[in-house]
């Protein structure tokens, strides 16, 4: 640990960012926390490029497994989404070991797939929320801030408002969440308020994905849903004529999961952070 | 029954056709069959609309269900896909009555979703194959006439090629596959050939959502997989590198699954009928 800040590990286990991104969020964190700045490792692997991808599979795997088992990391940061995750996910979740179970894992969008699959495997301290690549966002830096301050600081400023000590949460991309529905992936979310967000879909296809979502026998078993952000609606022929919000409400209904209002994620600056379960983390 | 035909009821559990679709797939029955013509019953439901779809939910829930289970009805043929059937499953297949039972489902893409529900209820004479919107397609008339001899008259002339009566099929769009699975309509393929095809998805949906499908425990019950035609890739940005076999082949591989080629499937004047499980009708 430098200057007793603590040491974050970051890989994309999707898509590539450039090294640019990088300077920016290391400039952020040592002006954040100038007296204990963070030691933040970006793996080589992130500026990798193999058609989609940042690196081969095996590359984004073998990145992500030698970060989480590392006992000199304490923090798992992935780097951006994109699409990929799925791809890794199979090998990576057997090939981690007891260093790995103590780490914090902070992310979302496509990265949801390896939180889904962390947190059904037992791992505690799993969260969703600002990756790195936000910063090239219009005011990213409130994001990033916001995710450094949970890492480093364990502040929980930049939670979601509705998370509470006494309900178990998980937060998803609705695309994402549909597809480890039925998988050995799909975390078992019982009990819990499942937030959800999306980006970029027509309204049919995020229809059907919480048509899906809404039907799997664990989903019913929600404590509630809430709706995040659906940004950049992608058009629909001919218009689709209901919201996300309609239709959430309608496969809430249908499926006897109580709808609790909107949830504030998304994919934007305003993307609060959702920890998994009852974790919460301490203060540092 | 008219003349000795069979009685062919058609409802639309997604998008709307036009009148001029069942004029022309009407008068193709009574060119390729004078002698026995089918009766067409087109239920004025397939003329419906209400933003996406042919009709509210209710009215097209409520159309299959009548005609399902009318007992002077032979068959169910879907007249579009689209999207919708899985806004209706839920409620259509509690529905059903024993004269719902004794009937061919005749469809393909977004209405696989009730294919696939039906066959894991235990329904018994399933098939993917054209439907009467098809007639529409430079050359339709070859993909609805092969489905009309396949349920007029029995015939296995339009049967996929690799179909043989010892081993179980079925036959599914790959994105409407994914979103069955996890729910109670993803039927048991265990020890079947599974045929999928896409359309107008990009790669990397193509990839997410292959992944999705061989992850499911039951469907690495698979006796194999067979890949049909995935028409009209949309672009990927950036370019993805692997083409739908190489995806194929490689999710096949870490699934365990054997990889057993092409199938003569898709969106298209060529798609092959797939009966489900070991049924094959009788010839007339």
């Amino acid at each position: 640990m430098a200057k007793g800040g603590i040491t974050i590990g970051i890989v994309a286990p999707a898509c590539r960012i450039e090294p640019t991104v990088a300077e920016s969020v290391t400039a952020l964190a040592a002006r954040l926390f100038p007296e204990r700045p963070p030691a933040l490792r970006f793996h080589p692997q992130c500026y990798l490029s193999a058609g989609h991808f940042a690196g081969t599979d095996e590359e984004r795997a073998s990145a992500l497994i030698a970060t989480a088992n590392d006992p000199a990391i304490d923090a798992v940061w992935f780097a951006r989404g994109g699409y990929g995750s799925c791809r890794i996910a199979e090998r990576v979740l057997p090939a981690l070991n007891a260093a790995a179970r103590q780490k914090t894992y902070l992310g979302y969008s496509d990265t949801g797939t390896l939180l889904g699959g962390l947190y059904g495997a037992g791992f505690a301290k799993i969260a969703h929320g600002p990756m790195p690549s936000d910063i090239r966002r219009e005011n990213g830096a409130a994001a990033v801030t916001r995710s450094l301050q949970f890492l480093v600081a364990g502040s929980d400023a930049g939670m979601e408002r509705s998370v509470t000590p006494a309900t178990p949460t998980a937060a998803f991309n609705i695309t994402i969440l549909s597809h480890l529905i039925g998988t050995p992936l799909e975390p078992d979310l019982a009990g819990h308020v499942l937030m959800l967000e999306e980006i970029s879909e027509a309204m049919y296809r995020i229809d059907r994905s919480l048509g899906h979502i809404t039907a799997a026998p664990g989903i019913r078993r929600l404590a509630g849903l809430r709706l995040g952000r659906c940004n950049s609606i992608t058009p629909n022929t001919p218009e689709f004529a209901e919201d996300e919000e309609t239709v959430a409400r309608r496969w809430c209904k249908l499926a006897g999961i109580p709808y609790l209002g909107r949830a504030d994620i998304g994919h934007d600056v305003e993307n609060k952070i959702v920890p998994f379960g009852r974790w919460r983390p301490e203060a540092r």
